[in-house]
């Protein structure tokens, strides 16, 4: 089942037998104050920096997030996403928990967008599949409901299921409704990633519907961060992840593509060797010009 | 199921919950032409240096093979043993596919060795056991046997459960047959991994013993092999593998740390914690004596 996402010119399906989809994590205020600051003030440097940088490194699409306290949300992710697009021309995924704000991104947004995110709360349902339906957008749709979120596979299959159902009575296929199986920190529960991995496999065998997650939540309050992610990301990508909003760390970035070759999405390491050769070539490049 | 090895002094016990086991691959002369050559003159400094170097990169026992073409191999296996045996204070894996070697080796370990391997060859099975209960040895089963190497997860599974069943008939118990479940490489069978990932869960399912593998097969003949090996090695513990002969390069011992903790043998990160402040510390102290 794929799903297909646009920018202004370039395509990126997600899919069981596609490349994984690396979504850049890096254009989100949260935790990042001196970057809330700029975008508080209108600066929105570091946007297109983050931008440019992330696509560099690997980044197939990217994540745009303008969730900061008292700030007009709606205006201020419009500024963001024109920037982003200006920057770069990869698809975005538009990351808001206030409907307005979706509404907003979706109405200035070129190409074929990412909803970041419907969750199983009927309110939820109601108020965000509407608005990705009109704008034939895809949507991710995260595996908790008014409960909160639940502790079993089968629960989180549960609301993945109610997720799907509602977006088809509003007419969005399920090839475009990707669920998020829910990552926890490892450091509050030891057993975060074990639940993350068993969730993904069974939405995998159960739905069959594209995943994503926030990659970089199980380390949070670790040291080494990127290693663990790193590690985390080929575990999930063999139970049927395929797709994350993540770090563009090299050794992230690495470990995906890596995992890619090896679970058979790289036939006979044909990107990976090309990536190889273009950075003997780029590492070589200043001493040919010296 | 533990499974329990010993040096002259330290014990490493394998199992599901415990530390992922993590057995140096470098003290083989297989592809490692200079080492050989050495080996040949009787010269046994780099069994040291690997000795000393694999442990101090985290390895938790050694492999040693003596596999040289027209030389004695009982002899040399005997001589590296006791060289290994001098530099470190790990359990050994006698590797060798020479009965003769096998016995030589397994005649003057200090300890509880694992002795590498057996398949599900009767003629093997036969020549092999009664040396591994004679010595109160724990030993690997390769998955294969006299038709070669089974292409599905369900004929190595019958494999695997042949050896298991041979070797209570010699007096060993499931729990010191580690089962090799084959890691080909990918960039002969696009399917290698994920094959090798289905009989890893299979075989955890079906027989709950521990496992092994060569964990750097998979990348022969591609470039970075280290990236590959440290991205297959999370999604094979997930799986359920116990332990790997397999590189100590840092980006490797790293990854198996960081899965490790992500799927909760290492709980609340102490032991990554630790290695973290040791790593610190190690980074301070040429400026502090300085």
């Amino acid at each position: 089942m794929d799903t297909v996402l646009r920018s202004r010119s370039k395509t990126v399906t997600i899919g069981a037998e596609q490349p994984f989809c690396i979504i850049g994590e890096r254009i989100n205020p949260t935790g990042r104050q001196t970057f809330a600051e700029e975008l508080r003030e209108g600066n929105l440097e570091t946007v297109t920096q983050d931008a440019l940088g992330q696509v560099q490194a690997g980044a197939d699409m990217l994540d745009v997030n303008a969730g900061i306290p008292l700030v007009d949300e709606p205006e201020l992710l419009k500024s963001m996403l024109r920037t982003a697009q200006e920057a770069v021309d990869v698809p975005i995924c538009i990351d808001s928990s206030v409907v307005e704000a979706l509404e907003a991104g979706l109405s200035i947004y070129e190409g074929r967008a990412l909803v970041n995110s419907v969750t199983a709360e009927d309110e939820r349902l109601e108020q965000i599949l509407p608005l990705v339906a009109r704008h034939d957008a895809a949507v991710i749709g995260l595996a908790n409901d008014e409960t909160g979120i639940p502790e079993t596979p089968e629960k989180r299959l549960e609301c993945a299921q109610r997720i799907v159902t509602a977006a088809q009575e509003h007419g969005i296929a399920a090839s475009d409704v990707i669920i998020d199986p829910l990552a926890m920190t490892v450091g509050a529960d030891t057993e975060a990633v074990t639940t993350a991995l068993r969730t993904i496999s069974l939405i995998r065998d159960e739905l069959g519907v594209n995943m994503c997650l926030g990659a970089s939540n199980v380390s949070f309050g670790l040291p080494q961060r990127h290693v663990l992610n790193a590690a985390f990301l080929p575990m999930a990508m063999a139970a049927g992840l395929t797709s994350a909003i993540m770090s563009t760390a090299e050794v992230c970035v690495a470990s995906v593509r890596a995992s890619d070759l090896l679970l058979g999405h790289d036939p006979w390491g044909a990107n990976w060797i090309a990536a190889h050769r273009a950075r003997q070539a780029a590492a070589k490049e200043p001493a040919a010009t010296a």
